[in-house]
């Protein structure tokens, strides 16, 4: 099959390479029928982290299950699937308690960016919808994936209730996912914080009540006015590095809760203001199998849209050219079609 | 007035020292009924926190109001009050949403082990309770003013529920306390982590379920056994170093979250695991006055009986004994009579 794959930092590429066969009578195979970029994607791209050349990428994906294992009982071929990036038995004592990207079997999406993926723990990870093909649908199908699911756990995690001013830390496709869950949730005041002017007229769009461009010190002394002087109740972190991280831990109000889901990268935290301050810290990878069958619902009812956060697509001969995109921020997120 | 008062690493003394005086008209003046000496006490007389020659310590008492400032408008003088070792004014949008700990007008009892102390915010910070002079009751009114408080916070901080596997990492009165709170709060398994056989045998006898004497990996590994491989639902870390807060988040399990309530000497929090484990982590200086009045109703109904946790008392002449008592870990918690 043609698949995306990496050889080195920057050196992105559509190779053809072995099909994905199934490995565990609970596997299945889906033909893609859209694709995505993740934010995460670009850490191995941009050499930060290590690269096995050749290796194939991508983890976001929906598409037609066109195998399955003999123990596959509920998924058949022909099914229209939303895979989640982090593949679960969905039965396991982790899984039972809303934690499945903890799952005793867990697996990830391996070729996302391709014309096929395999799917460990079908059963457990695929969550059946409509082959509806309108674009729109189909972005907002792909945003479940991953980024919406992972911008969900940030507010889940950073317990977001009615009445809440939240802050969201990254204006990335999670960071405005998580602007989209505070919404839904009920939070009177959300501030974006964003310094890309695109990227603050969609926050805006999606629910941000206020936009906050300035970062660190400077950027606190704006939320700290903007709550009067209080802090927020909730802060969505959805970068993953130190100073991001820093700015969280500076507008939580304390008691407050920072959701975390950007996965650190030279991250120290702040023990001592976080005991002085009583602002605790929870998240990390989003149990997207968890939220899908409510996201789902929310995207079918039209109460969210979060294939907004795509401003771009392109076929998968051209994804070198997608990679570059967002590598420039020249893109929040890019679609991919096989 | 006679207070204990610290010189240098090692060297408490009794000393005669000017009365504390009202120096905000919200201020109080208790004339200490009784009082007791803290683990964390320990830090300064170890050297181990900056020494100011000469200052006076102790931040847990109860006595009589003496005197009042005059802003002060619901205590009066002979009210018989528990004082929260932290004073709040119960009001500031901090205390609003419990976190008395961190209110605006934040201040700490200064010569608790003396024969007076000067209490800030009294009308904020002061609970009235009838004066019984029965022993029992007094250690359990000793116990609210800060480890009784802090024990429940770490379990409130850890969101401990009804039928939850709850570890408690720490056997001083703070972890002696979260056993009791957890009890309280529904745990169905509660494991102590205690390898001193007088506090095993309490812990016991105030609700642990399970007593494990190994730390580090080889404690978690008992825990891990005890759970079924599955680990714990929530974690009260009651001792503040970095040893212990390893062995909270080893124990552990996806989703759960640590309370930590020991002031964190030393601490590197291990965010990649939280990340990949989910395990959040929330807590700090205990919003004492927040939880007293329910304390003080599960005292008085004879549901918890925190004050098991002191066994040793000194008078005020002989202080310097309950500090050695404690340091060398002769005695759990010592209480001081003026």
């Amino acid at each position: 099959m043609r698949a995306t794959t990496l050889h080195a930092p920057g050196d992105i590429r559509v190779s053809e390479v072995p099909d994905p066969t199934i490995q565990q009578p609970t596997d299945a195979i889906v033909k893609v029928y859209a694709a995505c970029i993740c934010g995460s994607d670009l850490w191995p791209y941009r050499g930060e982290n290590p690269i096995r050349s050749g290796q194939t990428i991508g983890h976001e994906c929906i598409g037609e299950v066109v195998e399955v294992g003999p123990d596959v009982r509920d998924i058949t071929t022909g099914d229209f699937v939303v895979v989640p990036f982090c593949h679960c038995d969905n039965t396991c004592p982790h899984c039972q308690v809303g934690m499945q990207s903890v799952c005793d079997h867990l697996d990830v999406t391996a070729s996302g960016q391709a014309e096929l993926a395999r799917v460990a723990q079908a059963d457990g990870s695929l969550v059946r919808t409509d082959a509806d093909p309108d674009p729109a649908r189909t972005r907002s199908l792909l945003a479940l994936t991953d980024v919406m699911a992972t911008g969900w756990h940030a507010a889940v995690a950073a317990r977001v209730q009615p009445g809440h001013t939240v802050v969201v830390v990254g204006d990335g496709a999670v960071g405005l996912s998580g602007v989209i869950a505070a919404s839904v949730m009920g939070a009177e005041w959300i501030v974006a914080m964003s310094r890309h002017e695109p990227r603050q007229k969609l926050a805006v769009e999606l629910g941000a009540t206020h936009v906050v461009a300035a970062r660190g010190k400077e950027g606190a002394a704006e939320v700290d006015e903007i709550t009067g002087g209080v802090g927020a109740d909730a802060v969505l972190e959805c970068v993953g590095t130190d100073s991001s991280m820093g700015t969280a831990f500076a507008v939580a109000r304390p008691g407050a809760m920072v959701g975390f889901v950007g996965v650190p990268h030279g991250v120290e935290l702040p023990v001592r203001r976080m005991f002085a301050k009583n602002v605790g810290l929870a998240g990390g990878m989003a149990p997207v199998r968890r939220y899908l069958p409510e996201l789902l619902d929310l995207v079918d009812s039209g109460r969210i849209d979060p294939g907004r956060v795509f401003d771009a697509e392109v076929p998968l001969d051209d994804v070198a050219e997608g990679y570059r995109l967002m590598d420039q921020r020249e893109a929040i997120k890019v679609v991919v079609r096989p």
